[in-house]
């Protein structure tokens, strides 16, 4: 927890906050901060800035929090995901979060297990909470856009044509091309991406023939398979550097 | 697990091998297959093929091997790496090693809390499990090198020298900076590189300060604070992207 993230509403007129919980916790125990010092916070989807506490208890602290700094730019990126075992997908989601994507699709495909959709949509609660974990990781504030779609069809036919309307550059994850990523991007890359990354066992020829109908470019990252919570963070640290050698 | 890992001393002289507990559980619950089967091996240390499955009972699966396909090639990337917490250090091990780091370096650092070093060198049994999970998982049969060093100035003063000699790219990821990677890293990108990557709160300015006496430069990653396991392999992917750029 690199930040407190605190939502506006828990703020009161004379700018307090009152905390328990995980994160009056981690005040007392981590930073192992007492009355007077300060702690970096963050308003959800605000500015950052700082707490001074002002009482603390056992499991309660008293925050006067100051804040108008803008939380770091997002990555200009769209991630459309197959939804991955519920054991990776917080891990990824907090990944992606601290990587600043924008927005997250968590799509159905072939080779997804349907079991995985009927654990992932009672748990959106937790879903939540792992946004949280990666703004927390990252010193940001805002939270992706996350939507979980559970038939491809209706995504891809109907949704993806404007997601793709607004992102310029368009790639899909895809172990069966000899294409790697430097030979499908643009470059100097600029502009919105979208990024869409298959299952484990990869998409099956129809999702690849429904995302090229997109102008989703297939690439390969090489011949070694990734985890999930390797290709991910793998890809988007890939295309910000790209964005950055453009710069 | 992508591929079967068989040691060379497991075949016998007739090229079948006998395969019991995590293995034959794999092939037979995972895989599906039965007699007359082949599914994917690789030979620690040596090339890749198929094996038949000869006879299969309930926790015993015969093989009878082909192997003559050269393993990927290793990234030419010697990682040093302040010591992760234990529950982390697995999994990052596990991530280099899919990645194909060629030579891992897990040393102390001021930051490093000193119980790491306790726990991780009564597990060498683990480090090296979670090297093999990494192979199976990227199809990949050597195992990196991978050495501890409990002492940062013995490593940095005694052995960093002869590394940083065969490493012509020289880079230590370092908060307190503003130049990013493309700022310090040469373009075309070639030659054997050498990363390092700190702990978690960073390295402190001795450290950095005996990295840029071996040539290393400082680089950030940018104002977002990452997790050791979005970190490794976001800058790995960077580092071999740069490279498939220059080739």
């Amino acid at each position: 927890m690199n930040v407190i993230l605190i939502d506006p509403d828990e703020v009161a007129a004379d700018r307090t906050v009152s905390l328990d919980g995980r994160r009056a916790q981690h005040i007392r125990k981590i930073l192992r901060c007492g009355v007077g010092d300060t702690v970096r916070i963050g308003l959800t989807d605000g500015p950052l800035g700082h707490g001074t506490i002002r009482t603390q208890e056992r499991n309660r602290v008293v925050l006067e929090i100051v804040a108008a700094t803008p939380p770091p730019a997002k990555q200009p990126l769209d991630l459309v995901l197959a939804l991955p075992r519920p054991i990776m997908l917080k891990r990824i989601l907090a990944q992606a979060t601290s990587m600043g994507v924008a927005r997250i699709f968590l799509i159905n495909a072939n080779r997804v297990e349907k079991s995985f959709f009927n654990a992932t949509l009672l748990d959106e609660a937790k879903i939540t909470e792992a946004l949280r974990l990666g703004l927390e990781q990252a010193v940001d504030t805002r939270l992706p856009a996350l939507s979980i779609h559970t038939r491809f069809r209706p995504f891809v036919e109907d949704l993806l044509p404007g997601i793709a309307a607004e992102c310029p550059v368009r790639l899909v994850a895809h172990p069966d091309t000899d294409r790697l990523l430097p030979h499908v991007v643009p470059r100097p890359l600029a502009g919105r991406m979208l990024l869409a990354i298959g299952p484990e066992g990869g998409w099956v020829d129809f999702e690849i023939d429904k995302f090229r109908d997109q102008g989703l470019r297939p690439f390969s990252m090489g011949p070694r398979i990734l985890r999930m919570d390797t290709a991910v963070p793998a890809l988007l640290a890939q295309l910000a550097l790209l964005g950055q050698l453009a710069g």
